[in-house]
């Protein structure tokens, strides 16, 4: 049996983990749920994952591994090579606080099921949806690019000349900003970096319009 | 020079790290910073943390260290005794989904400058910005109580018999909840591993109200 991941063409944890996985040159099924007809609230899904959230890592035996973050240390302390975090303690921090500023700062502000509570709650449509969600991404890419452009630690990549953890959360929020369309030349290394990305075989294979369910 | 702790005494990001140094039996200096006024605002904070966030680490070589969760996964690599994560990898990405949940689900939500946000935006008073924190916190506990209550894992703790990451994510979480006096009762497990912890003095010695700031 194979890898299975059930996820979701333009959720943006499931885009960082699909990189992942494709860095590590490891096959998985795909399996897709639509977010918005609640796929993943079902009885069967919430047994795979008690969030009903995307993505779900079905193990060869059967068993579940959620939360991306969590999925993609796993898959770097069981499949070593290609290394998503350095060696050293010090760059391991900072792959890390790179990756939650926008793991712990962006993107679950900006979740779909934020933007449904801010109408549900708030009555916010499309254009407050979108003033709500650039504020967010622009508090931390401005500090992000301060951090990015300003350290000697930043290579071709966030952390040096390979791809790292900080990298799959990056490139995958650069995606899910095309939501609202938001431009990215305001924060030029971010804008570097990201093209740098995309110019690998395992990031363009994980991108939202290259995945069987995108619409 | 010593460690010194950049952080407010409320913060739940801080109240992670205070533990967890605690735990690590580290001394440090306290570096109380007033969000409402500013204080990580200025010019001089934010070339110790980009982001204008607490908690900040300075180690004894003038460095600093951001992102309370990179920082602890340093302290956990670099002070290896007691561990804040299990030695095994199925282990150690049940315990890292366990702290996402609320590190990544909750905790960025339910943030005073989002708090803020709401305010500015859609104008939400006490009842509203209220409505929404206990939303969030419902959501993903009412997940993580499922997912504590039915596995074989949990022990006295979310993990075994031992404090580990998502420990400390869950106590300072329980603590940010009395922000809105959000009863603990709907939820067993949560309540009485809180109760465990709270008797370890590593996380009392934690705990908002017995800082040197604390009003």
């Amino acid at each position: 049996m194979a890898l299975k991941l059930h996820n979701f063409f333009r959720s943006s944890t499931s885009t960082r983990l699909r990189a992942a996985l494709n860095l590590k040159g490891l096959d998985y099924d795909y399996v897709p749920y639509v977010l918005r007809d609640g796929e993943t609230r079902t009885a069967d899904y919430l047994a795979k994952n008690p969030q009903g959230l995307v993505p779900t890592l079905e193990r060869e035996d059967g068993t579940f591994l959620t939360q991306s973050l969590a999925i993609i240390e796993w898959l770097d302390e069981t499949r070593p090579e290609p290394a998503l975090l350095p060696s050293d303690p010090d760059g391991r921090a900072r792959v890390r606080a790179l990756s939650y500023m926008i793991a712990c700062e962006i993107h679950p502000l900006n979740n779909l099921r934020v933007l449904f509570r801010l109408g549900d709650q708030f009555g916010a449509d499309e254009e407050a949806q979108k003033a709500w969600f650039t504020h967010w991404v622009a508090v931390t890419f401005d500090a992000l690019e301060n951090e990015l452009s300003g350290s000697r630690a930043t290579g071709r990549y966030c952390h040096g000349d390979t791809p790292t953890l900080a990298d799959l959360c990056l490139y995958a929020q650069v995606w899910n900003n095309r939501r609202f369309d938001i431009p990215l030349d305001t924060w030029p290394t971010i804008s570097r970096i990201y093209a740098a990305l995309d110019e690998l075989p395992a990031f363009q294979k994980a991108a939202p319009p290259n995945q069987p369910d995108a619409v």
